[in-house]
């Protein structure tokens, strides 16, 4: 069956009716608005734009990986501002040949991300498009604290990392080099797991309310390479960054890649995007749980500087 | 000049330069999420997707019409549900050949609609895409006011209608007759309002939160037609309403294109979309101020019917 054989309304219908709703949905879809709870009396929000062919391949990454990569980078966009997520509306464009299996296994991504934060996809809006395109929004509660800009980092505090960088791009590698077909036989190895880390991010929610309350200055999620959003750190706060490179764990997933493709890993840990890391500045005399790593410090001056590299790579410019 | 000159950050820039943040917005553009004012502790929030080709075309609307437009359905979903809205976030995607005289058009078009209610656009999201796509999401806040949804109309309510039915749907009609050569002469006449009703639409934002107070049943946004939508208030409901077509105030600009065209003008106001009108339902005795035309009633049953119609057009399906 397609998705064009539902119609509209039946797409609608049968999204909703396999995705529960979370305790701040107030009213959930079927009609012109949600309603969602916003104890705070402030609401955080962020929304971004996923094209077929550009953020993902119907090729490389199932629905399901889909919708969960969708949600996840959205609901990690919240989580770096030290709130706790509180739903998702997703406007979802589809060819009419859309398989209604893929369509499922899409909304239940969606359904699983969000069961990760206990958020849920609280509406939406479903239109023909000769692409499967997704905008997602995520809504999220700050409880009381101040939000964590990208702009708070002050010379002496420390810069620290929380989740997994240089995975997804490792993944995405081995998948550009044309190394698709060993995917499945990689599962339950390293270089299996670098594929999965680029089909389904696994961003370190908790740890960004969690920087709020350790006093984190500034924050946010590594989307488009760890050297590039840094960078937007050192121009909000005026200041720089100097990273230690002896400082980043190398992942096992990533150090296999780069074996297998004769690359260096640390390029990967420093500019590879979309595993939804959390970078934040902390005080110096921080205690940090294990969750965060320190890999650098803030000092007076700009731009953002690793000892070893001459030059700063870029990350990802959607335009180039 | 086009988009891909200016590069990702290059059009975010330019676009948050354009601009000015409304009240509500206690954080804006420029981080991971925005921060905005949600007194009430609950916010109300829609998303849409327009896709070039499907929503709008770039050779029958300017960038200024379809930011406008944009801004206008999504806003309009706000005030059905008799919210205020207070901000828009934008997940815009672009062809690198955009002219960038189109992009500054757009994010007017966005800016000034938004000013009609007092919000703003917050924040948002950049990509390249072969096609213009927009995904807007609205937050509004209720005010303390309990929320008007699809499912409270009740036999013995009045349905009335605020604002505009028909005017796009006509103008829509008169461009896809191979009319718009004729579109520029047209201007300061009933043709060419009804071509300006469908390059932008002029929602009745404030009849929304007027019709809370006023006690309204059920309310929704007329965005596929108004048989069609009030057939979604019928389902949600449980109830029929009846329809007086003598009711109908057929404007000007729908008579005239009618005219042109040899066609139906309740054709157009009764399934012609894209204008959003709000329609409510409402308790027998209210006092209804002059933004409001009662249009039939409620009773008992099923659907929609109106005498001397044999049966139901329909309205708008995005998969047909």
């Amino acid at each position: 069956m397609r998705v064009g054989d539902l119609g509209e309304f039946g797409a609608v219908g049968r999204i909703s009716g396999r995705l529960p709703q979370g305790a701040a949905v107030l009213l959930g879809p079927g009609d012109d608005a949600a309603m969602i709870d916003a104890p705070d009396g402030r609401v955080v929000v962020s929304t971004d734009l996923l094209i077929e062919g550009r953020h993902f391949r119907r090729d490389w990454s199932s629905g399901y990986d889909v919708g969960r990569k969708a949600a996840a980078q959205n609901l990690a966009d919240v989580a770096a501002m030290g709130a706790v997520p509180t739903c998702l509306v997703v406007g979802l464009g589809m060819p009419a040949d859309l398989p209604v299996t893929w369509l499922d296994a899409l909304t239940d991504g969606f359904r699983d991300e969000c069961a990760e934060v206990g958020a849920s996809v609280a509406g939406g809006d479903v239109t023909g498009c000769d692409l499967v395109v997704l905008g997602v929004t995520a809504l999220g509660d700050l409880g009381g604290g101040a939000p964590v800009t990208r702009s708070g980092a002050r010379p002496g505090q420390v810069v620290a990392v929380a989740g997994r960088l240089g995975h997804a791009a490792a993944g995405l590698a081995l998948l550009q080099a044309g190394r698709q077909e060993d995917a499945a036989a990689w599962e339950g190895t390293a270089l299996g797991e670098a594929v999965a880390a680029h089909r389904r991010p696994r961003p370190p929610y908790p740890c960004g309310p969690e920087a709020a309350r350790l006093g984190a200055g500034a924050m946010l999620d590594v989307s488009d390479g760890l050297l590039q959003d840094l960078g937007h750190v050192a121009k909000a706060s005026g200041v720089r960054i100097e990273l230690d490179p002896a400082a980043f764990a190398v992942g096992e997933p990533v150090a296999a890649a780069a074996k297998e493709l004769g690359a260096d890993p640390l390029d990967w840990v420093l500019t590879g995007g979309e595993d939804h890391a959390l970078a934040a500045t902390f005080p110096p005399d921080v205690v940090l749980p294990p969750s965060w790593q320190v890999v650098g410090r803030v000092v007076a001056g700009e731009g953002v500087y690793v000892p070893g590299r001459s030059s700063v790579r870029g990350g990802w410019d959607h335009f180039k």
